[in-house]
């Protein structure tokens, strides 16, 4: 019988065991999470068989699931080279930015512990084991960054996942911070500065929120995402969000210096460059 | 019989056509647009008894509705000033900014003809009459900008459009122009600037495509919306739309700053912020 440890049970972590559940109704499933709530919730719905101890449940599992935020993963990447584990256990993550947890993973990889990072691409405004569900991750992609794990530990655990029909990509860390910082970590901080512009540029005005047609809510329904999570992430993929928001910053600079000398032409071809890169988008 | 002109045949004027023919099948609708298609279109499906010249019809309609663009719409309120029209006539328009449209039909309410401004607070990147639909305004916001019409007019224009149950909101020009620059306009600027911001970063990258969850999709929808309609707006509201471009890039400037100290609380704040107004939206 396969033994999964999965640490971590919020959004993401919940929504795997579900995966789990389905695909495997025979797989052992452990779960450990700092949130009692979180616990309690995936016993009582029996989405997880045992709540455990980091450690005591780590050495016993054939596959490790670190679901915490990439603070919590690094640390445990480092308690997993103090502990002797199962030869043949596969260990994966699902945090947000790779660079950090690939090279916190090169000592456990250098002990021979086979390690693949991963990064699936969805997420919610809500949190926490009850928020989690198979559909909300359905035909997602999945990043994979596969470090040291076989290719038959890598389809074991995608098949593992089949039920939320992942569209598999396989990156390099490098590549996959610079791709999560322009398509999700750059919209984010956009769209809840957006949404702080409307505040200091509206107060007072009672009709603003009537007003507001769907442009303004697709554009900021990011911005109700949990902060605790984003101003993590911003701290971990720095480099990369600051080197996105000056190039965001240049380039609204230069469509407001077009507007201010009535440059039609340019801010014509601004609009229409958008508009052709974002209808590349709905055929992919 | 009343009888009522929609001069423009786009997704707006003809979704209005849509609306009057299902409350008040007795009106006479007369058309005008320059566009054979959308001409064509409205009266093969009935929407529009007539294709007429402007200045004809403007001069027997009960009631005129201006649903070009916003330059069109100057044109034809200084063009209105110049004809003999029907002493009750009610002249509105549903143009995109109003401070410009009030200004140009200040000598047409001189001459003691009804005019109010109007703005429905709806959109989509398609366009022309075969896109309009009264499902496109159902529940929107329409800002009503009462001019000199009065409450029996407005009232009865109202009915007219009633089939989309518009909520009306009674607004100035300065604060509809204010507030549709930062809650239309401005979102419609740093959507396209995400979008080109992510070509420039990831050209070369296949798998940026692939990697895209709902939040990148969502905050760049309208960034497919028609550039020239969009270069117009800017140019119509320019001054609002500097601002707001100032005040955006401000408080992104703060944010990056925040990130280069480190200062997570600085960070947590911002987002927590945004998450806050964001949910007073949706209770909106």
């Amino acid at each position: 019988m396969t033994t999964i440890l999965i640490s971590g049970l919020g959004l993401i972590g919940s929504s795997l065991a579900r995966m789990i559940r389905q695909s495997t109704p025979t797989a052992r499933l452990w779960g450990t999470d700092p949130d009692e709530e979180n616990s309690r919730f995936m016993l009582d719905n029996q989405l997880i068989d045992e709540r455990v101890n980091f450690e005591i449940g780590a050495a016993q599992a054939d596959i490790i699931v670190l679901a915490g935020p990439v603070s919590v993963i690094t640390d445990q990447l480092r308690t997993l080279t103090t502990l002797t584990l199962k030869p043949d256990v596969f260990v994966t993550d699902v945090g947000s930015t790779k660079m950090a947890i690939m090279q916190a993973a090169e000592p456990l990889m250098a002990q021979g512990v086979a390690f693949a990072g991963g990064h699936p691409m969805a997420g919610s405004h809500q949190t926490g084991s009850a928020a989690g569900k198979i559909a909300l991750f359905r035909q997602a992609s999945y990043f994979l960054i596969p470090g040291n794990a076989s290719e038959q530990q890598i389809k074991d655990f995608k098949a593992l996942l089949a039920p939320a029909e992942f569209k598999w990509v396989t990156v390099d860390a490098t590549q996959h911070d610079q791709l999560v910082s322009t398509t999700s970590h750059l919209p984010h901080v956009v769209s809840a500065t957006l949404m702080n512009v409307a505040s200091e540029q509206l107060e007072g005005e009672p009709a603003w929120r009537a007003g507001v047609a769907g442009g303004f809510r697709d554009t900021t329904r990011i911005a109700a995402a949990d902060p605790a999570m984003w101003t993590a992430i911003l701290a971990d993929n720095k480099t990369a969000i600051l080197n996105d928001i000056d190039v965001f910053s240049q380039a609204l600079a230069e469509l407001k210096v077009a507007l201010e000398a009535d440059d039609q032409a340019k801010i014509y071809d601004f609009f229409a460059t958008a508009k052709r890169t974002r209808e590349t988008l709905d055929q992919s």
